[in-house]
């Protein structure tokens, strides 16, 4: 069983500042997200985009953001759980919460920060009926851990950036690459497309297009692929299958945690402290709603640190919390790390 | 007359990120700030001190925050009417409003974004009962623009960060610059405490301490300043005299404009769009108060924005608006310039 202060749900900015936050009140946290790692929509849908509406920042990379967050919380040493989706909740007795992930991993908490975004991110699954057979049997839909593909013969399918840019990066690792879409035309980076144009000149990658792999075989593990191109059909032996057709974010099990819905989101208590009609339970970031919600990336830090102040009283009752600037009172990380500004000297003339 | 579409008052970082949140809205934005540049006490009290709580920054100087927001609203082309304070607002038949400085600068807007922190900074002066008949006559408490100072002889007075800085910035520009102050201990950052002792040593910076300036003497114009030291009472002459005793923040005229106070700070409705009692005029930032509030950099950026989409349906009740993400929208400029994501391409390999 994984303990820690706030449980939050999701890992994109929101979550990540909220470890920030509840640092600053020497609160722990710990995050769970269905993506195999940290930064929500920044990190899968648009990493290399810029965004131009952080405040502070003329332009920033989705990715870089997502860099920052990491840097900026690592003293208050986050624990996640990647690559698992929440799936239930329980309310113990004393009014602290069970959550178990679809994996079975277990988190308890006195306090939930939902900060889910649009959702889990589920990835769309080409129409194949016995696929689900092969599911982490040979069949992927996200790429986890590369090294799992030393030595292998792997066949991704896809039209987009992600499968350019893993069929580019698995060339140095898999034994081979091949490179199935339904059409000629590729959708992505200029730099992709033209990467991809050039290991297939160098035989790195093969392409076989258009076409689509519409069965699989096999006996315990995926043995072959069945390919159509055009009239023709034929099969062709892989150990591994990854379609990368995206991700789109379902809002999921988090759905039936009795918490009120509306337009697909949670709704909470904007007057106050973002908390949800369970006592204990807040939701932040694009995953809430309240009149006037805008799911901008800055209302969630916004969100997140009215949030923690919540929290903490919600964990110490009895405490009284006296804000303290950061430039005044420094930032002391769980690492034993401290931040500091230079203090002023007092010091004579001669 | 001044016309804009938000009357900024503050040019503090909320007051600042507020001409980004219009602009993109397609609004215009003047701001007002009794200090003589843009910041806020960002700038005023601290700008070379650490901030380690702005979203994605692990370490920003707060200098260096108001240098990024400055140039993210570059594009916005706001303007400033700096060195004045925001005194009296009339509220016209129309429903805009006139807000008037302390110099008489007049501006007209529709919307009025009141963004004043904790008040208009107003300087501490030194207990000289004529003193205010030398002010702008020969002594100031804020330094506006260095070059007034060129070729003449300056006396300031003061044992912080601000006399020590000003005190060597000045040296390459006045005739002679004395530095007077009751203590012989300085209380600043050591370099611009050791810089002095170096100027001192080259002759560059005449020192007077334990000492305080008592009287001023002068037909129009202020020429020569009375010093108490120790037991012995003597004149000095000189063209300037600067007592920088620090600043501090009075919230001042807006106090009477007839809005809700609480705490010093302006009521606001923060179910939905900060605005004040009054219809058209809003309170975002440090200014404000509500249940729950935090008076930090980042619940200022949030209020700015969620403030600026009530503002343009305020100012246009016909239209209804789509946000769009500015990494999907870009960000187009009054002045022409486009930001925009490099756009994917649709390309065929073969
Ligand atoms: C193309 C594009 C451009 C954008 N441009 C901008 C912009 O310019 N400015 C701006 O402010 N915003 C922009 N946005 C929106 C911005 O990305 C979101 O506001 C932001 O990501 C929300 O952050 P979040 O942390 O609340 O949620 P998300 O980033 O959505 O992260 C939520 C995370 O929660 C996880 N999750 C959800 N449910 C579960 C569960 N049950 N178990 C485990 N994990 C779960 C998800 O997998 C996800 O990783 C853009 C979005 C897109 C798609
Ligand atoms: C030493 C110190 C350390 C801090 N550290 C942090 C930190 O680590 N993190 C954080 O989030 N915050 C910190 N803060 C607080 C932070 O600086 C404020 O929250 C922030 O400056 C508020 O911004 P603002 O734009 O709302 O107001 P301000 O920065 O106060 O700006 C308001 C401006 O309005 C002007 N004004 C007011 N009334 C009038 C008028 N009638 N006419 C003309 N002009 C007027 C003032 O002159 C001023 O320039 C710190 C503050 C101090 C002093």
């Amino acid at each position: 069983m994984i303990k820690t202060d706030i449980l939050i749900i999701g890992a994109g900015p929101t979550g990540l500042f909220t470890v920030f936050e509840a640092g600053l009140l020497k609160l722990k946290c710990h995050l769970i997200d269905a993506l195999p790692q940290p930064g929500g929509q920044c990190a899968e849908i648009y990493p290399k985009k810029p965004i131009y509406d952080i405040p502070a920042f003329p332009e920033v990379l989705a990715g870089d953001l997502v860099n920052n967050l990491m840097k900026q919380i690592e003293p208050f040493q986050p624990g996640f759980t990647l690559g698992e989706r929440a799936e239930t909740i329980e309310k113990l007795e004393d009014g602290s919460f069970i959550v178990t992930t679809d994996r079975g991993t277990k988190h308890h908490a006195p306090v939930i920060a939902i900060a889910g975004g649009l959702g889990s991110f589920e990835p769309r699954k080409p129409p194949i009926t016995n696929i689900s057979d092969y599911e982490d049997n040979g069949v992927e839909y996200i790429i986890r851990d590369p090294e799992m593909y030393r030595g292998k013969n792997v066949i991704i399918s896809g039209g987009g950036d992600s499968a350019l840019d893993w069929s580019i990066f698995l060339t140095d690792i898999a034994e081979s690459v091949t490179l199935i879409h339904r059409r000629n035309e590729f959708r992505g980076a200029l730099d992709s497309v033209e990467k991809v144009q050039e290991l297939k000149n160098l035989g790195k990658i093969e392409m076989i297009t258009p076409a689509e792999v519409i069965g699989l075989v096999g006996r315990n593990h995926l043995e072959e692929v069945v390919i159509k191109q055009g009239a023709e059909v034929f099969n062709r032996e892989c150990d591994h299958f990854i379609p990368l057709f995206g991700l789109a974010p379902k809002l999921g099990p988090i759905a039936d945690w009795g918490l009120e819905i509306e337009k697909n989101a949670i709704k909470v208590d904007n007057t106050l402290d973002y908390q949800t009609n369970i006592p204990g339970i807040y939701a932040i970031g694009d995953v809430n709603t309240y009149p006037g919600k805008l799911k901008l990336i800055l209302c969630g830090f916004h969100e997140a640190t009215l949030m923690c102040q919540s929290a903490f009283q919600r964990i110490f009752p009895e405490k009284r919390y006296v804000m303290k600037y950061t430039t005044v009172g420094g930032v002391e990380g769980f690492d034993g790390s401290k931040k500091e500004a230079p203090k002023a000297v007092v010091k004579s003339i001669d």
